[in-house]
């Protein structure tokens, strides 16, 4: 296994959006990611809780940052997620990315978002492509 | 129809996520809502351009004003996107949610995210529980 | 508007699955298609009533048909449906399919399931490559 | 673990959809099903080929399997497929589904296709609710 390269790395743990949401990516291997954010009051939404939101920016991030991680920019096809759980304010909830399937041009990857316990909060799915 | 209530009305104006994310909701209707945001340098990420997850919390964004629109709040269950275009830095692009179908808790939106000159951005579904 | 290739019609018309389900394609123009299928016993389901196999195959008929009425190959890439209702021995369901964004090799339908007083029973959206 | 109720096995043994398809029902315990489905002539489709509704009715029939096994009634709510290959005629595909997660009255399961050789083919994912 090839490592992520520097460049890759840095541009992936400097991005500004995750920077702006507070999203943290703690783990990054070719074609895997991991990511934190703590479910702040500020982050909170209409509905009050976790939403979706802030529940798809963090698996979102994670599928991009394993997308990208092996270099090559992947621009998403499709993603699509399930919300099965929610988080409190305070907790801190892990996005892991995995890529599940390589083929030509496209890529598929899936991110399972757990709460501090472990539950399952959410799955996503998702496709790239690499130009 | 009835209009959309005055405190649901203040609570989406007001958004924490969405003032974080630079997005405005422009037009809100029973069942109906229009968000716009500007693509700025800051929130460009990995691969450059707009990317995924600007347009989905656009989308999303939309999506969940238009279901709180009535009032009652409403949880994401499952949410979807295709990603069919991109926008340019400094473009503001529109995502425009409408409710296309409400069956006793659960109802359904679409999402349809449009750039400055109306070409197709992204098409992102939706379905909601109201507890 | 061009129209749909005569063996394009043909093949489309002739179609073993649609045959062995019980499938009309009773539109067809280029990008849409609209197919019908009545709900028989023979097709009822482990729940009994109308169940997402049937809508589901109901929908992907309609949205090949419309993805491959210009003449070209389609392959579908990713679908998605939410089932919103249910339809009754006996009740013919129809699936209206329309192409909603055509850019370069991909194309996104989407698809409606009507029951016959016009309810929505489902929504489909999917995405298609031509080689 | 308990064992799928003698009765539910019966039913989706002898589903006719299943019977109509071609499709087999080989493996079933409570939240796992296996199906395989042997490509056929009769199944090709427009684009010839494996086509996608082969493949998702594959995916939806172990679905379906899988979460019917425990006895109760589930009915989809919402179900995605990425296709990622393709089978030939004359090959066994076959499509494993197990329950990734059960949460008061809904519960959500995965699906993935593969060919003969191992390779996948396909990625389901749905949520349904047991009234």
């Amino acid at each position: 296994m090839t490592d992520v390269p520097d460049e890759t790395r840095e541009r992936i743990n400097t991005d500004p959006y995750c920077d702006t949401l507070g999203i943290d990516v703690v783990d990054l291997d070719p074609g895997f990611a991991r990511t934190e954010l703590t479910v702040t009051e500020g982050l909170r939404t209409f509905p009050g809780g976790t939403n979706g939101w802030e529940v798809d920016s963090r698996a979102d991030a994670a599928f991009a940052a394993a997308s990208n991680s092996r270099g090559d920019t992947a621009l998403a096809l499709e993603t699509n997620i399930s919300y099965l759980g929610a988080g409190d304010t305070g907790e801190t909830l892990a996005a892991t990315a995995e890529e599940t399937h390589v083929a030509g041009r496209t890529a598929e990857g899936e991110v399972v978002v757990t709460d501090e316990g472990g539950g399952r909060v959410a799955t996503f799915r998702g496709r790239v492509y690499r130009p």
